[in-house]
């Protein structure tokens, strides 16, 4: 099986929530897409997300996790030139204990940096505290935390951005 | 490209360390191969490797990439039924400043369990620590720390444990 870019067209959701696809979907591959983060813990986090709304990684069949991976392989090495990096986490919380709040398999892509965090660990505390946020609401509306929410005009300029990464 | 099981022949690298295959080599595929851990912070904790020694997720091929995760799918299954676990945390650290301490691609796979850190995000810290002791040995020898360094015949003893997982 061949992954490949796919046009922006269907409806996507990320578990039960229907995806704004101008505003949050920067890449569509034929089973998988990129969103960026409502909350984002550094500039570029972002997720790859299986189009199938399925909650664990064991459930994706052999065609999904190819897709799903060479999709989040592709993502981060553009992420990673264009935000000057030298590393990047890829992480899947993968079930409650695991700290998954949104229902749907997910792999996190964060461009990392020497120093970005205090200690080199607290950017899982980060997100943590990001995904636990999605429990409540996806509202666009600013956050009484440290890091705020996004406005939906400036997720929707990140992903206008990240775009012309795939083109 | 199928990915399939393969025999426990020829010599198996974790950067630059030569692995006793006898004590730390569960699982081996086409391009992948499934190990137990020196320290592991969780019972299950174990790390899944190309066998070709390059340092960046990005570096891995198409079916590099494809093997890699269809045996992490694989081994983090089975490790799920066999600890009664309902959670798993798959993660890589790719590149230093992402808290990569062995030049080597490989994903962390860890049984998860509610409870089982006091802050559920703690499982990096861990990891974090986890890690840092490769850069200095790799020695079977008692640890300073809270966590002991498992000695060679427990590590040996699982590896033998988690092989009849696959067989």
């Amino acid at each position: 099986m061949e992954y490949s870019r796919e046009p922006f067209t269907g409806n996507f959701h990320f578990g039960p929530f229907l995806l704004k696809k101008s505003v949050e979907v920067f890449y569509v591959s034929k089973l998988s897409y990129g969103i960026v983060n409502l909350k984002p813990i550094v500039p570029g986090h972002v997720l790859v997300i299986p189009k199938r709304v399925v909650k664990r990684f064991k459930e994706l069949d052999l065609n999904e996790v190819y897709d799903l991976w060479h999709s989040a392989q592709l993502i981060g090495g553009r992420l990673e030139q264009y935000y000057h990096v030298q590393a990047m986490t890829y992480c899947v919380q993968d079930g409650e204990a695991a700290g998954q709040t949104v229902p749907h398999v997910h792999v996190h892509v964060i461009p990392r940096r020497a120093g970005d965090f205090e200690r080199n660990d607290q950017v899982y505390e980060m997100l943590e505290a990001s995904s636990s946020y999605l429990h409540g609401s996806r509202k666009w509306e600013i956050d009484t935390e440290e890091r705020r929410v996004r406005t939906e005009e400036e997720m929707e300029e990140e992903t206008k951005l990240l775009r012309t990464l795939f083109m």
